[in-house]
């Protein structure tokens, strides 16, 4: 089964002085990636945030492989699950196209409150069909 | 002995439609921090890209405890330690200013290499006194 | 009589490739100032948006004279004027402090709608003391 | 004749907490679109950067008529034209793709410096094949 992932390309202003784009920028790709993941799987961050539900990350492990840079065309896969009761998690790799490179290899956990303050967890896995 | 660390405050561009800083603006915070502690021992990042001495971030592991929002001020703190031959580390926190608040907890790994390709760690701790 | 004014220090992160602070971090500084400039008048951008008071660009001039680098220190000027009824504008100067030289002049203008549909400005004008 | 597009789709990271794009972010929109008309012409603005030649913004001027928000699909346009035997103009317009709105409509005009210390913009025009 292949898995869910989202098609981008360096833009310039992504690159800081060393000519590579800056280690931040990595924590933009992965959210934009979890994002389209989300959607695709009908469950809407920006709806979700105007009825106060809010998803947050609480952890994330970053293994920066190699270097991106200006030009560059790369995928950010997408692979969800659960890690609690209260807590889910994802694994995202960001991986050139050119040549099919690992350049950064990422865990990020999350989690949520809806706007009565209770986990949203089971309904987050209930929409993921989990 | 007290800990090496900078102000910093809130810019609004910096929050989300959460209305919280954005999880990848903290990865900025922390590099700001660690360019200015680099500074005040006399190793200077832009002086080293420009040198091609690259130093690189290898690995990052983040916690977020807690989240800042509008009009808050805040600490980024950096303490060095050598992880290996070719490895160092900066443990960070960033402290809100109005309780002492840990807002997250942040360990950050990296390397370097030097324009004819040496590790240049022994270097950079030698300039850091260590 | 004195401007209004914020400093600031370029951080690492803003340089792009040309080892410059890319063009539209800019913009950032001068919201930031905006912002603070508000709220020193005891307006509250933040809590403005919470109440679905937006206040929005509507144009920006900017002439770009000098680039600011790596460690420069600099400040941020802020000046109001009203424009017409519906718009109030900021002229903005960015000056680098280790010479006073002009990096950059802005004129960013600026409409206000409150959550029930009527223009802001009278308010803000009140607000402002003008 | 069409003009030269590049097609975008908002990132939520983008979105300030008024839930819109913020000011800011159009800069970046309108960057990666000059430097893919660029490289569609033969300009590699980041091979230009190593090579010391810096293309550089001297004004802009940014009209904001809407704003983009999440999930907003949109072109940015480039239209060159030669300003000055020094500098060179870009017309660009931000539209949504929905409905083909205009949401921001630029004219930004740069000058470019090789490293001889000459002006570019006869070796660019040439490039560009006017």
């Amino acid at each position: 089964m292949s898995l869910f992932s989202v098609d981008f390309k360096v833009r310039d202003y992504e690159l800081d002085m060393q000519g590579i784009v800056n280690n931040s920028v990595y924590f933009n790709y992965l959210e934009h990636a979890r994002h389209e993941f989300l959607l695709a799987k009908g469950v809407d961050f920006a709806a979700l945030a105007r009825d106060k539900v809010n998803l947050v990350v609480v952890r994330s492990e970053m293994d920066y492989k190699a270097s991106l840079t200006s030009g560059d065309n790369f995928q950010v896969t997408v692979q969800f699950e659960q890690i609690s009761k209260l807590k889910f998690g994802f694994r995202q790799q960001v991986i050139r196209s050119a040549d099919q490179k690992l350049m950064l290899d990422a865990l990020v956990i999350g989690a949520a409150i809806n706007a009565q303050g209770r986990p949203f967890v089971p309904d987050l896995l209930a929409l993921l069909g989990q």
